[in-house]
């Protein structure tokens, strides 16, 4: 299981102000601190981007770069700026994402051919209603990944986020049980294998003390992990949470660990 | 997920003196500490009892019972002392337990259909040998469970327990998985769902540190419990442990949670 920090996004009033003065500082800072803590991969979360997107999302990109090699995730419902960072990339960012909605359909898509890029594809209802019974995740899956072989682009190249909810949602328990469902079948769902990706923060979004939110991500994380989940999107900086997706790692590791020592 | 104190053990000293001097008080102080720790089931693990097995189990099961009346369970390889134990339950206590072993099949397992008790199956070899592989895991189950219903026992007082592996053992992640595979599995496997159990503390078991054995139980706990794990055999006094439990209950529960408010 892969760490991506989720912390590099624009509701941070430092980010977002980073982003209209394009002062790379306090963005290099926070990657820092996210590359210290044991993010494996960046989430540039920088919102629609009206204003000048394909200039704000190539500062982005230069930011972060300065600072590591690390996988970037594009996240933005913007065509424009992703295909800045794309370019800014050189290909190699992972487009973060695409739903079945019409525009995400049309519009950014298409950029994985055109960049030759992973992306992640949510599973969502075409206008946009998160799904709650596993059945219709199941049923949202199969369209997502026909709409994405339908550009022929290849499997191997495709995650499938199934959008953890928050608890505080009435169907919230029941849609995170459908999600554990949905990341354990997926493979055999689609017969072959497609990496998932789950963002934990959604969890125990809201006014929740940080002790139970920490607590909350804790006992959903393993639960996550022995699904078989590929990459966890998350705030690196909650300590014990990122403890915990290590041990889970270990737990589900094809090799032999030295426990004792640890 | 119900939780049942491994707490009550031979192996503490004062367990094993109270145990020869027939001693009430050092018993009932540990499981009043446990009922209030969140036990909802106790497990007397009274080790094979070699003198006096009748007498012993009987003043055990009669000490634990005027200050508590949650479910036991009666955890001895020794027939007789498990006939007085159940004797003095009145039918009422769980049968811990049997498994292919010669012995465990002659002695054990006919004292569920004598005693009308539900029943604890372990998945070990005949030769007492721990499996590793999943595929060893479920031929195991279904030859149990053979040998089960062999007596015309009744599928739904069988607890099938698939031997949480300590981690420190060669093969203790490998067997891990398969014991989560096992779980998950099970009900399929044999047609009819059967509960589960497994022993947590098996888990970080030897000389690790407190704080790390805590933390590798909460991240292996997440997992039983998703994986549908009925019976979660636990130190009980290990109280963050206990706080996962209780978290894994409710992100599983088929209920609606106000979780803001929790």
């Amino acid at each position: 299981m892969r760490i991506v920090a989720d912390n590099l996004h624009v509701v941070r009033p430092e980010i977002a102000r980073a982003l209209e003065a394009l002062d790379p500082e306090p963005v290099q800072a926070l990657v820092r601190r996210c590359v210290q803590a044991g993010a494996q991969a960046i989430d540039l979360n920088c919102g629609p981007l009206k204003r000048a997107p394909e200039r704000r999302m190539t500062f982005l990109v230069e930011a972060v770069r300065d600072v590591t090699d690390l996988p970037l995730l594009l996240d933005t419902t913007n065509p424009a700026a992703l295909a800045a960072g794309l370019s800014a990339c050189g290909g190699q960012a992972i487009i973060n994402g695409f739903s079945l909605e019409p525009a995400k359909l049309e519009g950014i898509l298409p950029l994985a051919r055109q960049y030759d890029a992973d992306i992640v594809g949510y599973l969502l209802h075409p206008d946009s209603r998160v799904p709650h019974a596993a059945d219709e995740l199941m049923a949202l899956a199969v369209a997502l990944f026909e709409a994405y072989r339908a550009l022929d682009l290849d499997p191997a190249r495709l995650i499938v986020d199934p959008v953890v909810a928050p608890l505080a949602w009435p169907d919230g328990t029941r849609h995170n049980r459908a999600v554990l469902t949905l990341i354990r079948q997926l493979p055999e769902l689609l017969g072959t294998p497609v990496r998932t990706m789950a963002g934990l923060s959604n969890l125990a979004s809201g006014a929740l003390p940080l002790a139970r939110k920490i607590a909350l991500e804790q006992a959903f994380l393993p639960m996550l992990a022995a699904a078989g989940l590929d990459l966890l999107l998350v705030n690196v900086l909650h300590g014990p949470t990122l403890a915990t997706a290590r041990l889970c790692t270990d737990l589900l590791a094809e090799g032999i660990f030295a426990w004792a020592s640890a």
